[in-house]
C-alpha cells in the first residue's frame, strides 16, 4: 500500500521503516523537508537515518498525505490535531487515518497527564476535526520497537482498534497482524479510544517499575 | 490473620468468602447489621450467603475494623471515604488497609466515568483521609470472580500493588499469592494507584467488546 508516516520522531520512523521493509510504499511527511533534512542530531539525525532507508520517501505533510491510501500519525499527541490540518482535510477524506499518538501532557511535570480523557479522547478529537477522514486509533498501548517487532516479547501480547468504519479497522488489523500482531481487540467506535489512551498512566508507572519499555498489555480470557 | 471486609456486595462477599476457605477469621463489616441480614433480595439475599458461609461475622464497619489486622475496603468507590469514616480513623491506625474500589461516576449515564483521576486517585484520598492506614491500593482490576480464583484463566495474569508502605504491600502480596496471583506487580508509592484506577474504563470497554467479564490484563514482558 502507499502509506504516508506524519512525524519523524521515534515512533514514526520504527513504523515507517518496518512498513518500507514489509514492502509497502512509505512517504514521510514533515513539516519541512529540508530541514528535516538538514537537522544534526548526530546518529539520531534523520539524515543518517534515511540513508539507511533509501526507499522511503520525505515530503511535506501535504504532500505525503496527497499520495497516501493510509495515513499514520505518529507526532506527538499535542501536535495531532495541527499536524493533520497542514496534511489538509481534503487529503485525509476517505483514508484510513491510524491515530497512534497519546494526548500526553508534560506542563506539570514527570509523569505526564493527560490533556484529553475520560469523557473524551484525542482520538475523538481527530475524527471530529477531520470527519471524512477514517479514524483508527491503535497502537498507543505500547512502546515504538514493539509496536513493530511484537514478537521480541517472550510471548504474544494485545494491541486494540477503535473506530467507526469496520473497513477502515480491517485495514488497519491486516497492517497490525503484518507487523507481527496477532491478537487484535476490536473495541467499538472511536469513543473506546479514551479506555486506551487511559492506559498511559499505568503503562507510565510500570516503565518506571519494570525499569523497562519492553513490555505489553495481554487480555488473558 | 483477622481480617474485616467493609461491603456486603459482590465484591466484599468473593473476597471474604475465599478469604474464609483459606483458613483466615472473616468479618464482613455493614452499615447496619440488622438491616443486612433482613433484607430480602431471594437468593441473593446477604443471609443466604451469610448460611453458606457460616464461619463468616457480619458487624458494623466499627466492630468488623476493631478485631482486624487487615480491613478490605470492597464497597463502591463512591462510598468508600463514608463507610471508612464510619469504621473510624482510630481503628483503622496502623492497620494494612486494602483499597480495593474504583472511583466509578454513573451520574453521566453508561458506560461510567472516573470521579478522581489523573492528577489525584482514589486511593490517594483514602491515605490522606486516613493518615495512620497503612494503604494499599489493589485487586480493581479485574473482576470479583477472578480477584479470588485467577486460576480459572486459561493462563497466568497479572495484579498490581500500589502503596506508601513496604511491609503493607508484603502483607497485600502474600495474600494475593495466597488466592492464587501468580504476578504481583509493585508499582511504587499510593499515586500509582492513579494507573491502576485509569485502567477501569478499557476495563469496560473489553467487557463489552468481548462480552465477558472474565479476562484480565497480564504484563507480557
Amino acid at each position: 500500500m502507499n502509506i504516508a508516516v506524519l512525524g519523524t520522531g521515534m515512533v514514526g520512523r520504527a513504523i515507517a521503516g518496518r512498513l518500507d521493509e514489509l514492502g509497502h510504499t512509505v512517504v514521510v511527511g514533515t513539516r519541512d523537508p529540508e530541514a528535516t533534512r538538514a537537522r544534526d542530531e548526530g546518529t539520531a539525525s534523520y539524515a543518517a537515518w534515511a540513508a539507511e532507508h533509501p526507499r522511503i520517501g520525505l515530503a511535506t505533510f501535504a504532500d505525503a498525505a496527497a499520495g497516501a491510501e493510509v495515513v499514520v500519525c505518529a507526532t506527538n499527541g499535542a501536535a495531532s490535531l495541527d499536524v493533520l490540518a497542514l496534511a489538509g482535510a481534503e487529503r485525509l477524506a476517505g483514508k484510513v487515518l491510524l491515530d497512534v499518538a497519546n494526548p500526553l501532557d508534560f506542563s506539570q511535570g514527570m509523569p505526564p497527564t493527560l490533556f484529553v480523557k475520560d469523557t473524551d479522547s484525542l482520538g475523538e478529537q481527530v475524527q471530529r476535526a477531520f470527519p471524512d477522514a477514517r479514524v483508527v486509533k491503535t497502537l498507543n498501548t505500547l512502546n515504538a520497537d514493539l509496536m513493530v517487532h511484537p514478537e521480541t516479547l517472550p510471548e504474544g501480547s494485545s494491541v486494540f482498534v477503535s473506530g467507526n468504519d469496520a473497513d477502515a479497522k480491517g485495514t488497519a488489523t491486516a497492517l497490525l497482524e503484518e507487523l507481527g500482531h496477532t491478537d487484535v481487540i476490536d473495541l467499538g467506535d472511536i469513543t473506546t479510544a479514551r479506555g486506551t489512551e487511559m492506559m498511559l498512566p499505568v503503562w507510565l508507572r510500570l516503565y518506571g517499575a519494570l525499569g523497562s519499555a519492553s513490555f505489553n498489555f495481554k487480555i488473558v480470557r
